[in-house]
């Protein structure tokens, strides 16, 4: 077999498809979000940035920024790790208590990433409680997907957001064997939102223990960032919290928050939590600040509602269709990844605006999209322009206008 | 299903085999490595860490430290995306060019850990490659295994490091199917290292793509820190090298080295690349700081030789039984889970030295160990106050002496 030939030809398949990522080379530059250097083919250039998941410019705020040198200078670079051999640092320590207390929950447990805390979460509860069955949301996230797949548990996949189709496949299985529901709050892609009280309703009818993914809520939603469990008062009947350190909180890493046997237990069990090298003391401390100020200020998450709602409202008098949900994603939508990519092309080499072209596997065939994240530190020329460049692009493509 | 109480139910059993384990809520002291105050139950104290797997010190290296500060102050604290969306800063294009340049590699791509680079490169390639057979180590890291059992390739384990019994298991598969070789060069508990030319030879003989998990070698090992392949000349034959930049390089993170088309593929089809939110700039600024220096000097590596060599002769002239190997780890071989955890609780609790016991999953039953990882850090005086507080312990429990 020739492996490089075989690799060759994949790649191939995915350019013909149109759907060869390109990934843009970029220098945030702190304290002047949401610009950024963009490093080209003809050299460095500045643009705005417009589909970052720093949703709340947190990356920038100074206490953060302040909390993360502090920690190097005392601890260092990296942690020296993993948790249990000599990579504790007292910042993981205090973080989780901080997660646990944003929550409501006894207890919070540190990841690497989002990902890692799906999947090894997941796959750890799925694989070690006996006989369990995965009830799961058509669209959950890859890393939930492959959690659940990779703990080999009989799954159930329930149409999306319908707590109708739950309660069906709920009905459907053997009332006495142990199921994991699970899905998340805010839908990355669309933007829509899960009915999480009438998810939790079924799940104590049916004896389900609950897992919910807020990766796209915490930080963001509630009057202290814990979410949308938070906002409608709800994180008291959801067993497992899911969250992220990056995008709302603005730095990396992910984290669950439950009971203490809970924590204890896939902390004890998840060959992703054990064996990984712990996050940097730098991250956690960090993560630590940025929890702290986002529980206490309102400012970024009602700056970003402002901006969302004023993009929406100046797509709309442009004619630019996009996808209404009741969350701050604004997919503006495209339909072939070929036009999708040609349009971000367009953007960044005319309009010096960057928003990524959304294709599969991320996702579904045919409802590629431009996926717009406004922040608090979106300027009103900075939504002149993007709105502008997008007006101007869709009459000379020929995309239909919305009425 | 009571959950909760399965959940307990489950942390008993691992308490009654004291396996159960306590994290050592620690705060490394930067420029004062090998020291850290540890927060105990009776308050905050200074102890000397043994167990690290910041091998060379890197986690303080004034370089290190200042490009991590650089880059909070220039680019903020995460990198805003996953490296698709808007998460591709120009310090990770930097250090993937500069790890392959180390590995002698068209290419390089970056994780976020080295747990996730394993399991995501070898459930991709094992996955995507039609019809490939997994062979592989029978004491790879648990990373390889749930990516290789991800994959659910067909798998054939060969007796660790045994090129004769890899012979029988490669003439064993049918000559046409392609075979995805797959193991470690340093094996992280036992300190061994593979016979990687005997490997190689066998794996062009029979036609497969070649894998090794440098993990606890890069850095250390080479003229250059390229690790055991660079030390022996043979990167040019393994098709994927893997690496860390935790441990050697004392940050976090993981990478693979390998032809561009085979970076390319897996950056193009590895959800869990895909889908993680990538490396917090300061992170990848580090680590390119680190990658650097360690091409460039030799102190660090000479210095951790010698102290190795210093820790195992008075090891030796105590009678402390420790099992020998080609590297510099230095396992103390205790053999009970119970036992085990009381040496490390004595060193800690008497002597103010922090050795955390390493049990089951992580090394087989029986085996249980201290796993003692001596750094260019460790002054003499600490190797003297780490071998007296073993010798003390060690006739107090009564375990037996080495000859």
């Amino acid at each position: 077999m020739d492996y490089e030939m075989f690799f060759r030809q994949e790649l191939d398949g995915l350019h013909k498809e149109g759907r060869y990522r390109v990934f843009a080379d970029l220098e945030r530059k702190a304290g002047q979000f949401p610009r950024a250097t963009f490093h080209g083919t003809e050299g460095p250039r500045d643009v705005t940035v417009w589909c970052s998941n720093d949703y709340l410019g947190m990356g920038q705020n100074p206490d953060v920024l302040a909390a993360m040198h502090g920690a190097i200078d005392g601890c260092g670079a990296g942690a020296g790790g993993t948790r249990n051999i000599s990579g504790t640092n007292h910042y993981h320590v205090l973080l989780e208590r901080e997660l646990a207390e944003l929550h409501g929950k006894e207890a919070a447990l540190l990841f690497n990433s989002g990902y890692m805390s799906n999947w090894a979460s997941l796959s750890t509860l799925a694989s070690r409680i006996p006989g369990c069955v995965v009830v799961t949301d058509a669209l959950n996230h890859a890393s939930m997907i492959e959690g659940i797949r990779h703990s080999r548990a009989d799954k159930v996949v329930f149409a999306h957001n319908d707590p109708d189709d739950l309660r069906r496949k709920l009905q459907a299985i053997d009332p006495r064997r142990p199921k994991l529901l699970a899905f998340e709050s805010v839908y990355s892609m669309d933007g829509d939102i899960a009915p999480i009280a009438a998810f939790c309703d079924l799940a104590e009818e049916f004896g389900a223990m609950t897992y919910i993914d807020e990766v796209h809520a915490v930080g963001l939603y509630g009057p202290r960032g814990g979410g949308v469990t938070e906002r409608e008062g709800l994180s008291h009947r959801l067993d497992v919290i899911e969250g992220t350190l990056a995008k709302g909180f603005g730095i990396m890493g992910g984290y669950i928050a439950a009971s203490a046997a809970t924590c204890d237990f896939i902390r004890s069990f998840a060959s992703g939590f054990i064996f990984s090298t712990s996050l940097p003391p730098a991250l956690a401390a960090g993560a630590l600040a940025s929890v702290r100020h986002l529980k206490a200020s309102q400012t970024e998450r009602a700056g970003q509602q402002d901006r969302v709602a004023a993009v929406r409202a100046r797509l709309d008098a442009a004619g630019i269709p996009h996808m209404p949900n009741p969350s701050h994603i604004v997919p503006v939508m495209v339909g072939d990844p070929v036009l999708c990519k040609r349009i971000s092309d367009e953007l960044l080499e005319r309009f010096d605006i960057y928003v990524q072209p959304i294709n599969y596997p991320t996702v579904p065939r045919g409802t590629e999209r431009l996926r717009i994240t406004p922040s608090p530190l979106h300027a009103d020329a900075d939504i002149e322009a993007l709105v502008g460049a997008l007006a101007a692009i869709w009459g000379q493509v020929g995309l239909r206008r919305a009425a």
